[in-house]
């Protein structure tokens, strides 16, 4: 792989976040296959299937490109989430291990996050230098189709916060 | 490692972000290497000076807790230092590769900023918690002082966005 343009730049970062938004999906189930609070479970369940639609949504935009949706490996998901699991395994106490496993999950929140902010930067830069035709790239509608998860990504970040302070770092501390 | 407390989840995640720190003054030393736009080598100098000054903050926060100064292995900075890297090294076009460069650099960024925010949050539910010496563990001190490296990683981060957005994705997509 080399990459020439920023076209190719954009193509590569979909293929980035679709490989994480993969791995994410197994690793929320992971999660909550563990014994874990019920309004952690509620939360990561509810993001399960909003991550299952986010991954349609990149599927929808490969198509939109003329491209066949595929992942390219991703490091950086891979560290979060093996970082995550590592620190887990190593805490007996149950509210302990459910502080350390939501602010894990808040790791991935983020780095989605970092990485859809990015792509709608560089979509709507791409679209306005006009370099491209836009019917082709159709950009507009991958703008507002990555907004829409990049806005998904910062709800379930902000959720997450919420549950932290009001009641999981309460328990684990008390 | 076996963590059963609060108090040792909050050291873990200490050694965590120094490790962290410690690998990204090397990262920055290394983009800053490279033929790269400037006004984003201006950028990285000083985030690198800030770097080295948050870590002389974590070395007081050890201090404050009676423990020696140590990092523990982790994997997510890793990970995104690598992918960068890697994604770095395919592109041949100048303003590409700084685009790339820029988004991650943004990437740690965030990255820090979660696990500052993390920490502030621990920090702030263990001294208010009680059961903890607050004498002992200093606890109002250490809030302050890893809020005001999450103030400064928030700061570069907007930085490194308005840098994206007013300059090196245009040249990129130009």
């Amino acid at each position: 792989m080399t990459i020439q343009s920023m076209n190719e730049l954009f193509l590569h970062g979909l293929q980035d976040i679709y490989y994480a938004e993969n791995q994410i999906t197994k690793v929320l189930q992971e999660m909550m296959s563990q014994r874990i609070d019920t309004a952690l479970f509620d939360n990561l369940e509810h993001h399960l299937e909003e991550t299952q639609e986010q991954i349609k949504r990149l599927e929808q935009i490969f198509r939109a490109l003329g491209q066949t949706p595929q992942g390219v490996t991703c490091q950086a998901i891979l560290g979060l989430i093996e970082e995550g699991q590592e620190l887990v395994r190593e805490i007996e106490d149950e509210n302990v291990r459910d502080a350390a496993m939501l602010a894990s999950a808040q790791a991935i929140e983020r780095y989605e996050i970092t990485r859809y902010g990015t792509l709608v930067a560089w979509a709507d830069e791409i679209g306005r230098s006009g370099v491209v035709d836009q019917q082709q790239l159709g950009s507009l509608e991958i703008v507002d189709l990555l907004q829409l998860s990049l806005d998904e990504e910062k709800n379930q970040d902000a959720r997450l916060t919420a549950l932290a302070e009001s009641r999981i770092n309460r328990h684990a501390a008390a």
